[in-house]
């Protein structure tokens, strides 16, 4: 950020009073500008045994697999965007079953919300966003193939749930060695 | 916003190609800048039968019960942020028990990440954003005295759950008649 996005003047970094951290402050109309977290909301989509991945038709990671994801928008809440997600990138309908994790990248201000998704009919295609949308049995996820550290993470949580026959909430933060 | 924070010109709203909501658009140096919802990190400090809350010393609702909570920053995990606040507003220490609550304010491009917080001590003391903090049994949580409807909502379902004796996640999305 170099200019203010209200007045257009220059701004400096300064931390300002009583706040303790550096904020990017005009020095013209003197707004504070805040840079917080992003919110990308996710889903992982079920049909029987079997999940939904995408693969990815954009960068970063064109070509590698994901479940649906993205940044939630202004005005809807985190389980629409969720469900917004999926039906773009794989032209599927979910309903939310439960959220799976909230898994924090504090270093890129990113906070993964990542639900289960019921499908409510086995019918999907790929989004502009996809080069291809498939159904993979658990034991078919494919791991060296996955987008993001994160995603991987995601799905090994939710493997292991299902291993154990019992969903929880996975509450993490990704440490920055694993998103090098 | 009325200025590119990048290049200093002016920008205009428009969709851009391959998206399908309006954003603000650079019209100099083409960038794209999206905005995005902020989460908003609380916590329900408990201490045996009882949970710390705060009077608020600033703006809005000055004066106004509250559990801690603010803005989360980038750099720390959805927990530490609830941690910090903690610590912040009421001087307390806890260590993240569960998560409570995700209520999302669809409206105002916030979502509430609600955490239990066991406190480590029952040591407490008004931070610099605190009129003062004060251990209420739930009988006596002062209702009609909460700063947001959203805390209303948060500090209601947790009673909830004390009174079923039995802690669930909450997800919720706050109507904009709540908020008004």
């Amino acid at each position: 950020m170099n200019y203010c996005s209200q007045c257009g003047a220059p701004v400096i970094q300064t931390i300002p009073p009583g706040d303790n951290l550096p904020r990017h402050v005009c020095r013209q109309c003197e707004l504070i500008h805040y840079h917080n977290p992003k919110i990308v909301a996710g889903c992982i989509p079920e049909w029987e045994d079997q999940i939904l991945l995408c693969r990815r038709a954009i960068e970063p990671r064109s070509g590698f697999w994901t479940f649906p994801a993205g940044f939630m928008e202004i005005g809807e809440s985190t389980e629409q965007a969720a469900i917004r997600e999926t039906k773009e990138e794989a032209q599927a309908d979910v309903e939310i079953a439960a959220l799976h994790a909230v898994l924090s990248l504090p270093h890129i201000g990113q906070v993964y919300l990542v639900f289960r998704g019921r499908m409510l009919t086995p019918a999907y295609e790929a989004g502009t966003e996809s080069l291809e949308v498939r159904m993979f049995p658990l034991s078919a996820i494919p791991w060296e193939q996955i987008a993001f550290p994160v995603v991987h993470e995601a799905l090994r949580r939710y493997v292991g749930d299902v291993t154990n026959g019992r969903f929880q909430l996975h509450l993490a933060s990704l440490p920055d060695r694993l998103l090098a």
